[in-house]
């Protein structure tokens, strides 16, 4: 197998990424969140700068409303060396929050994430997430 | 050619499909939108589970009330095994549904697709989806 | 490296214009978005038929209201023959235009960007643009 083939292929991988956090986050999937995570990393957003350990324990804990959201990730912009083991994702988004009483307003977030990604033992994962609203209506 | 690039090659075909629904499905373009679906196939969705003939007589006697669409389709999550004739692509879209009166309200559908494909004599096609209706507003 | 893997390589480095345009135009970065033009090339959009040239000075004149923008930009449809120097990206976007002022109301824009793709001295870049306007709220 060739660097170029290699190159391609981590893309295909790491272009996975914002989908598989969008449906993690949005069932409430703990494991497949926590999957997606260098535990070593950090997490720089809603809930300020924290180890992903604290990151996930937040997220995990979020009371349940009893509605729903659609996080609707768009194509990253991937920046990727052929043969590297790091590379950045930077992802933009559209955050729906549906409340569970149909009448009430639904939410719009606009979100932007930058990742920086890892390949430990193998396996891509985000060493370290800023995630930053840009708007909310 | 190895295995590795065809699986990156069926990757780049099967991730035009939403992508090609899209626009046949805005441009209200028949020929387009049965290109894409498994004449022995099934969809389960706005219209209840349907062969995929029913659906697309469904489709093609929609009213025209002269507004437009739009389906904002996101990147699918693509399940393919290297070599496999089968995949899944699970797509989340917003659908904008403009009504031809400018002053009408806008309505707009967060949308969850998720298509089992079958490669029949060389060629992927939709062989059933599942479109379900993650809220509208 | 064959042909195949030209082609994927190819689509990837065509994949991220949509991306790189976007964040280009929303962090008002000239730099960035004149790298994304053919100098000989046009553009056919909000401000009519214009050579990149005109088009450039327009964006880059545009006057800094303070509010900011989001393109979100879906996956284009690309089309690109093995081997060839030209392709064509079909992209659909949600454009969401924020004002300075949190109360304003949030514009919302629904545009397709129709980009002819030129490979000059080994490098791409966006020969001739048709943008259009969907819908706007």
């Amino acid at each position: 197998m060739t660097s170029p083939i290699e190159w391609l292929m981590d893309r295909e991988i790491l272009r996975q990424f914002p989908q598989r956090y969008a449906r993690a986050v949005d069932q409430r999937d703990h494991a497949a969140l926590t999957a997606l995570f260098d535990p070593d990393g950090s997490v720089d957003g809603t809930f300020g700068q924290q180890p992903v350990a604290a990151y996930l324990e937040t997220m995990g804990s979020r009371p349940d409303t009893g509605g729903t959201s659609m996080h609707v990730l768009a194509d990253p912009l991937i920046d990727l060396e052929v043969g590297a083991d790091t590379a950045r994702l930077d992802t933009y988004a559209v955050v729906y929050q549906v409340p569970a009483d149909g009448d009430a307003p639904l939410r719009t977030l606009g979100m932007r994430y930058v990742d920086d990604m890892l390949r430990r033992e193998g396996t891509w994962c985000i060493h370290h997430r800023v995630a930053r609203m840009v708007f909310m209506r």
